[in-house]
């Protein structure tokens, strides 16, 4: 133990008092983690919080192996999130745009992440500019919703169509699908930015894990106005 | 007129309808327009809405001379912000983050804005990583507020920061301060993206004024939430 | 005289057989040369061909100094064009459409030099993608259309838009306008790349002329076509 | 069913009203969708359209196992592209100019879709610009060519030498082939939009299926010229 | 041998007067080496000089084989560094502070090598400044260091923190953990020069070689101020 | 007055405590503030501190305008540094070696700021690798110093080659000299991180204060390893 | 046959002329073609020229099913070079310069197909300029050459050092050796074109290949000065 | 005086051993230098050397303050250029190859100063390859040169063209003419070093002193050959 905050497990040490400080505890990235290293910090996030327990980026391996060491796990293997005690719904509402067929695993992730920390979830997919009247035909869906997470790769510029539909926050993800010119998601990231839209935000390439976040301020920051 | 929404200038169409579908007119920019471009527009905006009506990034004998033609406008010269019908306040906390002095010109800007369309905003200043010390004296303010807007150049740090003290929304803005291998904002605007500290977003380099409109969304869904 | 297709000038070698291999004799660029330079190029070019004659990115002052030595030129200040002679209205209908007002000078240079070529042109503007309804109000001229030509900066997304709504060929123009993310067009010429819709194609940043030159080259094959 | 012009197959939604806005359906992009998934967009594709119907990017064995559930399909794997109902020749005439041997995959592309699509085509290869003698013996050819698909990566120099020898629209691919300073075609990309013949357009690296496309639509429109 | 400083083995020309004029003998680099030449190099090494002898990047199956030719050396896999007799403890103190979990690996190799050539080195984990909390329970330790090795990935915001709140030499690693916008480490490097802390000092992405070496040079210039 | 470090001057929060913690108060970053801002800042540092105040990057008729305000300062013109109650000599060398003559700017304010901290500066010209002979009657003097700062832009390479001949510790200031391939000091700056030298560090383009402050580090671990 | 000049094997046109024209075969690029390809593409070259023919970049199993196809030809695996009837050689003397082990194999490129078409060459290897002494013992060697060709990675700043040292042309090849800021050989690209010593040039990445073939040009022009 | 070849001036350390290392004295780059030091240093270089003495990139004004003090000086504005005592002709013949008028100024810089040290030189422009027909009328002019300097801006695909023209050494100058994609001349180095055309060598953006100092090392060994 260095403080009152943070566990020391000798190769990470866990910040026990997040959820106390943010509202949620500390999400498990697996990337480039053990099953053995991601189940001993799981363990220690459940004993010291209440709420839920994410791990995002898991193999299908890794997660058989911790879901067989600690109880009650859930793996979604489209979004490859591992998840323990799931928050209850708040009815603060999501709707997740996703361009194309290629962008969904990022929307994927955006909405289970979103879901286990209890936010309300629809996703909405091949909305792409190019066709204008499939995104149109959802003008209603998304004009209802508090948040609008849009995961376009390529050109980006969803972002900027739905940005001008809605009023309500709109996060953006760009993804590195596509090829060439999309350099990997930077020329959606950067058109993301230079949209004509006012009042969008962008979060880091392929991240729904960051909309997901997002989300959860924002709904935090409603359900506060609602007191 | 090209349509119910639209109204045609001949070098500009105006969007009128934009206060009915977002809960604010078109926000006009300044830059590369002229005195009686800005004039003629801003006369259309105030006959077709109710509610505030704003140009940015304007040069203060532009706004001199359409200050001269329109009635009841005010200039920010700090801002170079040109408003009419500001709103009124919504009770909707901000506090504008700014991380040096360099980073007050888009600091002025945000606020100012903000302001403008009904929120509540403190500025905090000076408050970069490099002396934590006097970031954490600001904890209390940045705690209480309902979006924290951060206004960051060179390595852009402060955002991850914040992120990390803050469990509400966090809107960074990466500024054009510093020189050599700022690359005029770049750096800061893709550290920001690569931040350790979830949930943050990201709007364009320099504008404060996409933060205030993110930020603009974001007293919305809370309000609504308050219903 | 180095060649049956050449004039040399000394400071330049004119080519003159232009107009017969390619239907349009060469056009002169006019950044960096003096009035007296383009004098004794566009002399040339007007003696050896039958066709219009042009000069493009011509500052006022020399504009006025050319005209004053060659008669029947005519100049457009708002495209910075010389020309003279020109081409008689083919019925080929090309649309450009430009993004925003800051997009204009680009759709002025695209617009003049395809008129002058004899192109029949119409120009539509404020078709962003962030207020589809502006867009979709101008479907049908669009769709009308033998060619569009795109004027977009910041994201660029309206290129991908319209080549969902259009079946005809599509040359989009990325802009500089904008700032930081917006990196002088090369985000949106990028965008433009990257984009979703399929069979759009791109010309360099804020060249207007590339693309008249293009829709020219449509519009050959197709009268080519009508024969 | 989300609308006329859309079959919702779950993990897709099909577009089945491209043929009638744009002339020809959907063009399924085979990267990252399982034979199954093909199978039953193409299955959607044939059930509501009369026309060609194409399926891009797709490897020998996910081909073999979606032809064997779909019958009348053939597979070209030279250019990775299985096919449905290919068009009748419109005698629309296309010369595919590849600068190399590395350049033939994408040129493949080209041809083969533009093929479907009912354009008629010739492919000449080898024809770069450090080997000049055999571009210009081919110079009969590209002149009498409709339009010409010009294949180049390195530095992608062809592009501005056929845009001087024809009078017909040029489309410019430019490819990934080379190493080190040819950046993945990001060099023949921006070499290309910098050209100094004018007119020519470029389309996303590799992608022999934009070039065709935009061969397509200058099709239709030469047609449209025709009546 | 081509000079007194100089043995050839052929394949390499081997610095064996390194240690007489800079205080420690080349260090091998051991990427794309095999163990026959590895082990020839350490050899010549040992035997023209008396200090520490280090090679770095080192696969396992590649250590064991050198290993197993030349007595009496260790491996550390962490670090992947393989060493000969280490040099006696200098009393210099080096704390080297690792942002995050993924950073360990660099993090590793730094504290591996500063320990073979005499530093006294102290690892810090998990202190990103998303966490200020576990950051600012470091402090008196930070402080009480000779020099502190910052290796941070993503924003790489921790040089800047750090380098505000101690007094000492300050080397940052930047590291290519992260995805995205972190650009494989170029947007940390980047913003660790953009720095608002003055006077910290940067090495190349993942270098915690580097960085161990540029303390074994502040380490000798201490010691020669004690003398 | 926010805290007992920093007093609050409504336009900036100066840090009075940085002495105390750091050994050196802030530095004041001229550019972009008025005189009377700066008399401001270091009429307050100079109050509430005992050391050296500086301020850098500042104009000659801004300087005068200070120098006129706030008594017994002194102004380089060459640095374009200001300074009061320089420190005395603390017998810590260093040596500045910049490549060439326009890179003396920046060696001017490296040499200014390091003389005025207490360090003992001589400054040497003219030394590129492309002319080793100069270097090499050199290498006496560098090997001397305590620390060496070289100075460099075009491809920055003189640091490898110092790093190579000295057993101190280097800082590389990559300069913004020369011009196409030299990107504004990109070049250098990355040149000099990949270079094969070990143990060198870098600081940002232009930075003479940084490599300054760097060196100033360093002589404070030099003496405290004296006592 | 399409010309004179090529002879059409379907998959390639061999350009047989280039012997006449240039005074060397074209050389056959084996990236990415069978063993067949080679070996019918050799076979037309040795039947149509008299000179050297030689195929670089290819891999050990298909140089041995070439070589056992076509008679005399030799395979160089360290240079993966296959070649037949080397030319005799022409005195005309190439000292390739390589920085580092790591740069060798392009070095080995370079060398094997000098030394195939006709030069005089020496390798000098492990000459960085952070070990000025190994530079310098090689210094009477360098000065004798005709032309040095350099191979450098990382920093690239040896070709500076021996721009400097010799008066003959230099020929420089960065490599993509090194990590991070070097950024696969970009860093040193950049850095060759911005170096300070006047009048050396630079090829293509890693291209042994290029310095070869314009050392060949080289050799040429002097024996044309000798006759 | 530091060392028998180099002459401290104070602000600068001129080179004056570089005549007897080299061939010829160092050239002064003019730009950032006053007429005074230029004054200085050409006084220098002529009293220890023999040969021609140069000064490159001077402005009008200050060249004719440095011709009235120093006699017999010539300044070619043109070319920007200051020389005294230009060399007697070698009879070693050099074409420079400008792809179009906005290239002349850096073709003029190549021509005056590989004429003042003794080349003979002859200047061919407007040969872009969009105008072949320009191009191959020139083929006997570039196929008699020892040596072809290429000067083109854009997508500098001349270099390719010329490189397959000659067998003779081609050295080529990108330069920053042309816009948006051009990116100030980054795309044709980056070209120009993917080329298809085998053994041609680069030099810096807007480098005629380069080109021309490459051709002067290309003389000397040529002369060399000829003895």
């Amino acid at each position: 133990m260095t403080g009152p905050d943070a566990v020391d497990l000798g190769f990470a040490r866990v910040d026990v008092g997040r959820e106390a400080r943010q509202g949620l505890p500390e999400v498990v990235y697996g990337t480039g983690k053990t099953a053995a290293q991601i189940t001993s910090i799981v363990r220690t996030l459940l004993r010291h919080n209440d709420g839920p327990v994410l791990a995002t980026r898991v193999a299908p391996e890794v997660a058989a192996a911790v879901v067989s060491e600690v109880p009650d796990g859930t793996y979604d293997p489209a979004a490859r999130l591992l998840g323990w005690r799931p928050a209850a719904p708040t009815g603060f509402t999501v709707v997740v745009a996703a361009a194309g067929t290629a962008d969904q695993p990022v929307a994927h992730e955006a909405a289970a992440i979103a879901t286990a920390v209890g936010l309300d979830v629809t996703t909405v997919t091949d909305v792409g500019v190019a066709g204008l009247h499939r995104l149109l035909a959802e003008q209603d869906r998304l004009r209802a919703a508090d948040t609008v997470i849009v995961v376009a790769g390529m050109e980006g510029a969803l972002a900027s169509a739905i940005g001008g539909l809605v009023a309500c926050p709109v996060v953006a993800v760009p993804t590195s699908t596509g090829y060439g010119a999309g350099l990997e998601g930077i020329t959606a990231l950067l058109a993301m930015h230079a949209s004509c839209a006012a009042g969008i935000t962008v979060v880091n390439i392929d991240s729904g894990f960051g909309a997901a976040m997002a989300a959860f301020r924002l709904s935090r920051v409603a359900r506060r106005g609602a007191l």
